[in-house]
């Protein structure tokens, strides 16, 4: 028997109503589902026969397909507690997402789809970070998005050592750098000046931020590289890591950080008919025309 | 027996010691050569029994080894005349090319090692490139570099629908757009502000040229993909597509140029322990330091 | 007694309609009105005693006010025509221009202002253009946008020896170069990755079109500035100047281009309640929030 | 009679020598000299009748003219010292440096014209700073580069509002904003991807860092302009504002930084025959050539 998790924003009011529709909907198909507590009492909705409230960590392990309300945010922490290759729906409530790019209105039409077992999903690559940390103990985790490494603090810049599969790349001075998935591409590293790359290329891109370098780029390698990122130089300035954007360690010199692609692989949903490149056109405005040149 | 092929730049007249000196070297050896006809001027050779003169394709035919003195663009038309994946040597004559990173002084020690079957090279990927043009026969090719669409006159843009895999990708309203191997990301995409892609990552960037558009990145898909690229509109302004920079085609409006990643691999040898991230640091100066913040 | 020049970008069909309710509302208020020929046509009116129709030259010349029907290309090759500073209305039909900021609604309203003497205008500096060339006589004229020099053919590189008062700034190895003011810095400079310089601003911006350069940057000069490009090298392929993307003229090596500030301003006449920010604002959506970092 | 002041870099221990022989040449010819404390030290210089040893900013209140031995960093320290326009000569000790652009070997030389009053100088703006902070007393400053307002943490962005003469420009979503002179446009802003202004242009540029905007670009507007930006907020993310990198203050939400033109001068003198653009290509390295197109 299915059991479908949801997992909502914990502020996203506007999600309750939402929320309630939608257990009544599988209820009636007699699918269990599984809630969080935070999305449950976001709902209003009590614990029941066909309805378990439980931890974050445990809707992720036992559902059989992932509803995920809320936005992009959302989706990162939600494809943090999973491990298995579940499908997963990410609902915006707003506006569309990269990662969150089914609608309210397209919601239970997809979901019956999963049900009758012919969906269309996209496979997203997960990056597998490990930090070493003087005097801490190991960090290891995945990321579908990025990990970065920055300076904390106001005016200061970094040198930080980079090497792929054992070749010394560069030293770059620089607030930071992005160690970007693909899917995180159209992320913070679309805010540093990279590059989009499709999900399916089995890559990883490295941004600096706002490096002091003469000819810098970015880089784009493959996910079967392995990544060794060492804190050289932090005169003065705290340097984190962090994970999506979401956890963040703080890093001594000689402290490094090791990125490779991970074997893993987040089975995203998608809304019947609407391709990459469509979330990508309507994100990016690449259909508008507002600078012609005369 | 082994027959090494030898083409130069024709109007490289500084090569011409080098090259009898190594033609003396090889005859030594008891290896056959064979050259074209502006080389063997170059060098003032005459044929030999040891020494064939013939054309430049009949040497890329007919060579087990071919040896290139040059610079990167006398490299890229010699991979144009190769259809076998024999090593090639680059030999730059002045300051190192990304495809021509053997010194002269490396350039024996180098070619010793091929003879005995014991050397680096690295695989270069090419693309295969098909022009459809209305009145005009198919143009088929192959690059090592990239394919280049773009307008041929002052202050018009052009308007060119791309899709990848069948999927519409954007109408680019541009002065052109680049479609590059990881070979040419650090050639005319760079100067278009593409990223660098690592040279063994299955993959093409398509970078647009002085895009009208909102947020305009460079966009990296697999080279297992087929990209269409059809000229829209040409408002009264030329347009040609060149592949490699070498051969250009004049295209009109509704034409279309198809690239996608071919199997053949260039076989680029290396100079022993000179990897890819320092040909890199080395022509972009990346360990330059003059850029220090205060 | 005043008279009101009107001119019309030729194959706007749409205009007619407002073209002959923009005439019968000046003839009603005794305002004297002046056409070239083609937009007479398309308005479909004849010559009459308040309604003089000449060359659009005639136009420019005898128009206390100027309204031009179109787009920013339409006010620029006004522009071009007129001598004076007269208080001109860019009329967009369609999106909202840089240049053409006025909407068809609020035209009437903005021109009785104007009759009114008590009207917004911003002031836009124009740049004064020279260009030297061998064997041809002197090509002179005033640029509201850009001077634009850049080859005209397939894969081929230029270089141009730019100075600036007499001292040698840098050879750039480039498809091209833009020369433009503050108003043209939201032309064809934003699409080669060039700032936004406030229209205000006595300042020209140099930007070079994808040059092979290790940390190439636009160069922002004052605009009493002398600014000499020379070409130096154009490998085989053709080259042109082009002067606000509206006339062109070959170079040959050892041509130049010498750019200035004009004293000429355009006295652009503005919307009520309109800034420049807005219209920034508008044109590059910089209010859309689709790219929130999750 | 004149007194010159030196200011060193306190850790610049190969400094001491040229220090020595400085005062002894100064001394020689009659010249009062004044140091601060970290400078004599650095010497192992005693205070003595031609030689004052004081505060830093007693050195520059009371200097006709100021030496400067160190980097752009110690240039800028020693300029924030400063409250007339002396003629200040900056001495690196390495590289060459934007502000500190005379090597050692034209030291006494370049000296021996300002004692002679026939010297080259230029003259560098300084922005007006003001920082209001909601519990904290105003902060009044003067920068050289620039200012900055950025978040101190990891993986947040803030939103920034930014109005130029009370007309609102945009609500920046980025790591940060950097405010820039012209004489600061070659630092940090050039690392943010910022233009290069002329140093002489009464301009300032705003240049976001890392913005999540569609088509965000560098600013200029006029040094007459007064710039205000409001931090709106935080999302938990410390920010700060930097004056010139040296100084920092914490912001709260609804805390503004004000920026506009000085009325101040830094004369900044220039070893003869060395121009603003010969600078620009050294540290740019303009001139080289290693990116070549094929």
């Amino acid at each position: 028997m299915t059991t479908v998790g949801v997992l909502a924003r914990p502020d996203l009011v506007e999600a309750g109503p939402a929320l309630r529709e939608l257990l009544a909907w599988l209820h009636q198909r007699e699918v269990r589902t599984c809630l969080d507590e935070a999305t449950a009492a976001l709902g209003g909705v009590a614990a029941a026969d066909a309805c378990r409230v439980t931890s974050g960590r445990e809707v992720a392990a036992g559902a059989d397909v992932l509803v995920v309300l809320g936005g992009d945010g959302t989706l990162l922490a939600a494809s943090r507690l999973l491990e298995s290759s579940v499908p997963v729906l990410g609902v915006n409530f707003g506006s569309l997402g990269f990662l969150t790019e089914i609608t309210l209105a397209e919601l239970l039409p997809t979901l019956q789809s999963v049900l009758d077992g012919r969906y269309e999903y996209a496979e997203r690559r997960l990056l597998h970070v490990k930090g070493r940390r003087a005097g801490f103990p190991e960090v290891v985790g995945e990321v579908l998005n990025d990990v970065v490494i920055t300076k904390a603090g106001p005016s200061r810049i970094i040198e930080l050592e980079v090497s792929v599969d054992g070749f010394f790349v560069s030293t770059f001075r620089a607030d930071g750098l992005i160690v970007s998935s693909p899917t995180g591409s159209t992320a913070y590293n679309l805010a540093a000046g990279g590059p989009i790359l499709h999900p399916a290329l089995p890559a990883i891109v490295l941004t600096p931020i706002c490096p002091h370098m003469l000819a810098n780029r970015p880089l784009v390698v493959g996910d079967q590289s392995t990544i060794v990122v060492r804190l050289v130089a932090a005169r003065g300035v705290d340097v984190y890591t962090a994970f999506d954007g979401q956890h963040s360690y703080a890093l001594a010199p000689e402290d490094t950080v090791t990125v490779t692609g991970s074997s893993r692989r987040l089975r995203l949903v998608k809304a019947s008919g609407r391709d990459y490149y469509e979330v990508l056109r309507t994100k990016l405005k690449w259909g508008d025309s507002s600078l012609r040149r005369p």
